[in-house]
């Protein structure tokens, strides 16, 4: 079977690790590529154009946006943030598996364009490690604590949207995990089209040639 | 997550090895377990009553049959083959993943009643190999042939209903593969229902006692 790309959202709740599973998943196995948003925020100290963020000014994420060269995008505290479509479907083309981290909202409108899209929810092993890391390093107001706890319980309310959970409680096994959940998805019919529809058409040949 | 047992539907082209790789997998690891049919046909010389099959009468196969104890049946050749409800159910309960083969037709019919079922489709690794199945070892006749064929194609139109395509181009890795696709599939939301609830309900306590 040839090998088509699949585009893989991860989301979870807040302080599961998602950034660094993804990034370790990258290093890891050079079948993935991570997916680069662009933004309308300033790039930080050591941020690189094209790595971490395309850096684009309002008006060209808004040409950008109008043109609809971006999957998704969101707005948060004055800035825009989106997947632009052009690098993810060169990804994708290359047969890479590309990942993105995106919050459901998005997510959901990544799986309306591209069906064979995969979404992942991070989770942590149990409710009391979930408790312990919306609750931080005990440096947290009550206020930002308050607000994961109901962005959490919104998140728990779409999951049956995503095709796996993962639990990340050792690192290295949720990294092999992740691997292993997109490997099998590979295997799935609806992304081996090209496979399945050459076989058909043989079977077809082969049934008139014995006729 | 608590595991809860899988029903495990494997079809496939003839001739692609599906009872090997059942039975390899059984044999490999413990968490599964080979479904065992009901049927109206005689016992053959080696064959033991509960280990091939449970070996019944017609009347008895039709009785268990009006009561509803059979997940799914067929007739051929004038025999009755069905798959008892009551043992599938017990080893889903053990939190065993249970194992039948089965054509497309009883595979629909199971996914309606079990929909957590998943169902895998053994092909071989091209057409040419299928080709080269399809007609055995060059003993069978130009019938059998034509009917293979043609059994192949009515299958090759259902492949969209399965969950997963399984290759088998070689034994071991085959089994390694359905193994891999089977511990992914433990990971979507539809099989751990009671642990995404459990998630919810303790958010929510969490959410109420901040409040």
């Amino acid at each position: 079977m040839r090998r088509e790309g699949i585009l893989i959202v991860v989301s979870g709740f807040s302080g599961t690790g998602k950034g660094t599973l993804m990034k370790r998943l990258v290093k890891t196995y050079d079948s993935y590529a991570l997916s680069v948003s662009m933004t309308t925020r300033k790039a930080r100290p050591g941020e690189r154009d094209g790595r971490e963020y395309f850096f684009v000014s309002h008006e060209e994420f808004e040409k950008e946006l109008a043109r609809g060269g971006l999957i998704e995008y969101a707005r948060y505290c004055d800035h825009y943030y989106g997947t632009p479509r052009d690098y993810v479907e060169r990804q994708l083309a290359c047969g890479k598996d590309i990942i993105l981290e995106i919050e459901i909202q998005g997510a959901l409108k990544i799986k309306e364009q591209y069906p064979t899209a995969l979404l992942l929810f991070v989770m942590p092993p149990d409710i009391k490690e979930l408790r312990r890391r919306l609750s931080g390093r005990g440096t947290e107001t009550e206020e930002v604590i308050k607000a994961r706890l109901s962005r959490a319980k919104e998140e728990a309310e779409g999951i049956e949207n995503y095709d796996y959970l993962v639990i990340n409680d050792d690192l290295d096994l949720c990294v092999e995990q992740m691997h292993m959940l997109i490997r099998g998805a590979h295997c799935a019919p609806k992304r081996n089209q090209n496979f399945i529809q050459n076989i058909r058409a043989q079977l077809d040949a082969l049934a008139k040639g014995e006729d």
